[in-house]
């Protein structure tokens, strides 16, 4: 229950980045919406194919389409009140992030995976949406630019996991590993954390 | 067996404008290949992932790879015949749409899908071999862009779910909703139907 | 055993190859180790999902991910005493790529695929890793540029099928067969073999 309502807050986070993203990119309606729809359950279906879940859940389910088109039709309609879109495209990124790293690490821990394997492919749930987004738009994935994500993704996943494997109850702690992530995230966006770069090779020889 | 003609009509579309988008970027013969191999064979594979047939079917039986690659070599080899690379890329690429998105629902609809779920797969799969040859072309995918190309799949995937709900015979239905989809696609690049873009957001803000 | 040790070989190419890679496009640490296993483990994940194999092998065991994490942190401490990072990706990638090409073709074949299925199969996962590396960094992907690419790829795959319907023992022809992936790429690059390009199409008409 808490998991499902958890999994829609995903859905509405993502879909408005990827909706957002979309209407910095100039698309036209629909292509807010494929975007829009795209972001949101790009993670989740992922997750599914690497689960062995078929057809993914969110491709049985009209509820998770619904609610994805209309965040999407939403954010065309109201954007212009939204000031500051960049800004806004990463916090919603940095939500959805949380629920679907913890959530769908929970999801495989229920479908039988391994505590390790769960971890992986939760942290993939999380980040597969925002690397679809942006690999449509040709941007570098987040995932791959200055930014901590894909470990922000990972510690939440291991949160839970390490939760299951103590035996904790479920539902606080994904609430809990959620809110771990978007922290993590909105911190290392708030004082521009950086992890080192690689030295220049010498020039001249790459 | 309507079905396979139709579903050997759209590889030899998808696989045609895969090959055409090759040639234009200057791809060399095996790129060529590739491309037209990938475009034809991507929403397809999709699809099977989707559904869980493992491994995809058109990597089981050979006429589907012999089909498009002869296909790809073709258009290598006399494509300076063929004027006006770009129209003709749009023109094989909404055929192979309508037949895949239509052909795409019906398989899922036989593998036992529901049939909101076999809508959504069935466009999918038209809509996937076109989003891999644009991604690995770099360009941002048709399905993003400017013309009605999600809605003219999902209008053909739409009319056989409701020809299966209301058990019309599946032969007709699929080739009338194909013909629906090429003809939307059609007309709208014809008299270059947009959607709305949204306004632009206030300048220094986004 | 041996086609243990193989994938292993294979995974250190296709990490250094993502991470050398990473390193040249100026990413920090974390996006080097993401597109090192990105790179290394995309391969056999596409294999995995194409095969029906849930969840796939790499997401179970954590060796495979600890040698590439390895591997990629390997690279960006040391890299600038690797010079000429641009000829360190390509001869690291056509390893991964003989390795994984024929290494995914066993696979295939111990899963109970048939020998055209298995050798499509094969060349997937050997070309996949490259591609999605190729896709994250916006690239056109090696596979689809000038050098002799997925026919190596297909070269491998295709000894292994042979092989295997000589029933000739496994072991030494997948070694052989991979050997052959990696010179004829080598040769490739070195003698700069390019297949050849279409004419132009007439002027003003594309």
């Amino acid at each position: 229950m808490l998991l499902i309502a958890l999994e829609f807050l995903g859905l509405v986070a993502f879909a408005a980045s990827g909706a957002l993203a979309a209407v910095r990119a100039r698309l036209d309606v629909f292509g807010v919406i494929v975007l829009g729809l795209t972001t949101a359950l790009g993670g989740g279906i992922i997750r599914d194919v690497l689960l062995g879940i078929t057809p993914p859940t969110s491709l049985r389910n009209w509820p998770y389409l619904a609610v994805c088109a209309a965040t999407a039709l939403i954010v065309f309609a109201f954007h212009p009140q939204v000031a500051r879109l960049r800004r806004a495209v990463l916090l919603a990124d940095a939500l959805g992030l949380g629920v679907f790293a913890t959530a769908g690490t929970t999801v495989a821990l229920n479908e039988g995976a391994t505590v390790y394997a769960a971890c992986l492919i939760g942290m993939t749930s999380g980040i597969g949406g925002g690397a679809v987004r942006d690999l449509l738009l040709r941007e570098i994935p987040l995932v791959l630019r200055k930014e901590i994500y894909a470990v922000a993704a990972l510690t939440g996943a291991v949160c839970v996991g390490v939760g299951h494997a103590l035996r904790l109850p479920a539902g606080p702690v994904t609430v809990v590993a959620a809110a771990a992530v978007v922290t993590i995230r909105v911190v290392s966006l708030w004082r521009q954390w950086n992890a080192p770069v690689a030295r220049p090779p010498e020039e001249g020889t790459s």
